[in-house]
């Protein structure tokens, strides 16, 4: 019974953790969003790879939701005195990651396989795979002009008003090999959409082409997770986007967002009333706790949607 | 009287900051060798202008004789647990240095403008100056091949036995302009040449044609000061080098290596044996204490050389 999950950083990396707690982790693949990476300080960063690869690894910060525990940041102090840009704070240990990340790339590896290597030195056994080795990048349209996203999410901490969001460099980025493999193996029960945030971190990975071509041809139930409990994100800005967008924020509004994409979705017992709405729509429901909140919860609701996963018929 | 000085990194910087200690940093200049400059990690490193910024700015580690004073490591305690290359050990303070320098120069500013922009955040009032914008690189012909100069310096620790020495890329490099400014400046008095390594840091200055050319003609006399103390080098591998090319290591075959170019030499008291012998070559000597033990001695070597250049005559 095996299970490839779609995530991007801090909510996707929680369900991630939950899935590790739960199976083997020869069992469980994650496809990661790389269309918030970008070139800083002529530093290849991967924020969602190493959010996850953190997490996994047991050195993430959960304070912060980004970074390595137990940070210093005296490069970032020298940087700030040089009057470099020190908007996206990289710890010092955070910095080695990067560093060993670029010179890898530079040296003509694939994303695929430095993030291998990455996870192997800090024994991290559940692959992370890149969603593609070329290079994708997410653009916000704002009411203040079009940002690059790291601009709008970190250095603007999300305030410009969301008015579309572009995937460039989708329409020809081939997936990577290895996230086709993770898609397609034969012992593949389900795969999982967490509740990472669809615009941000979700749907860069669903634009890929390969992508859904792969998702078509496996035979298994596409299942997804609802950021949204009780008409509010418990963290991030995927409500607020949602309503400048002009979208309800809501459990529902995130089923027909998904629609055509997935088979079954997981809502929070406080949304259970919009259950028969969702059903309407063609896709199954389980209602279950969502919020994690320790590890506890994060493998709960891991086994929760196992569970889900088993009732789907077989070729469904 | 103004003064420009050529300078590799650690002895040059010595003599460096004894003539901050002696004249108002606003007549001199220093030009520094750039053939020993690398990309490592994908960043770019500059160690000599990095030694001779961090002295002036006060900042060096003088136990070392390279990095910044009460550095942390934790990039490259990080980094070895990740397998990557850490035996070029870069404190974390004095990766933000290279971080910007990056940065800068991926932005397409030239080398004299980012360090010159380093130097003013740094609050260094003398300019440091390239000798070249334009890519050179040292390859080290030794017992064990063809080595880049940082492998063979640091990571070889300067132990195979040099055949010959190549900059790379000097047959096209143009004087940086701001370097030519420094050598044909009305209010100069002389340019000076550090005791640093002459094959090493000097020869890759004077390896640039625009350098030479300029040299050629100013009018000033060019004054050096022997590395070579007693048939040894202070620091460094100098003496080890001219013995391993078949050369007697003393300050007559520095002056015999610098024929042609140098006007003047100053020698240490130790050696005044060999003053006549040198100045049969047809070079003034000065002898003087040459070992430069604190900031006095530095300061009292920078005033010997400039009382040596008073003696000169005009337009000799």
């Amino acid at each position: 019974m095996s299970y490839t999950i779609l995530s991007g950083g801090v909510g996707g990396a929680k369900l991630v953790a939950g899935f590790d707690a739960l199976i083997s982790s020869a069992e469980v693949r994650v496809i990661a969003n790389t269309a918030d990476d970008f070139v800083h300080l002529g530093l290849n960063i991967s924020p969602d790879i190493d959010t996850l690869m953190y997490t996994l690894a047991g050195i993430a910060n959960p304070q912060t939701g980004w970074g390595i525990l137990d940070e210093t940041f005296s490069c970032m102090s020298a940087l700030d005195e040089l009057d470099g840009a020190t908007w996206f704070r990289l710890g010092d240990k955070d910095l080695a990651t990067h560093l060993h990340r670029t010179t890898m790339l530079q040296k003509g590896n694939s994303l695929s396989d430095v993030t291998a290597a990455l996870c192997a030195a800090l024994e991290v056994q559940m692959p992370i795979i890149p969603m593609t080795n070329d290079l994708v990048a997410t653009r916000v349209h704002t009411d203040d002009g079009v940002l690059d996203f790291q601009d709008y999410f970190v250095r603007r901490q999300a305030q410009p008003a969301v008015k579309r969001l572009v995937y460039a460099g989708s329409d020809t980025a081939a997936i990577a090999p290895t996230a086709r493999d993770a898609l397609l193996r034969d012992s593949l029960k389900a795969v999982v959409i967490t509740p990472s945030n669809p615009y941000l971190s979700i749907d860069p990975i669903l634009s890929i082409a390969g992508i859904r071509e792969a998702l078509r041809e496996s035979k298994v139930p596409v299942i997804a997770v609802s950021p949204i409990v009780g008409g509010q994100a418990l963290k991030g800005p995927t409500a607020k986007i949602m309503n400048e967008l002009g979208l309800e924020s809501s459990a529902l509004a995130i089923a027909k967002h998904y629609h055509g994409t997935i088979d079954g979705l997981v809502i929070d017992t406080t949304d259970s009333a919009l259950q028969s709405s969702i059903e309407a729509l063609g896709i199954k429901v389980c209602v279950s706790n969502t919020v994690m909140t320790d590890l506890i919860s994060k493998k709960d609701l891991a086994a929760a949607i196992t569970d889900f996963a088993a009732n789907f018929e077989p070729n469904a």
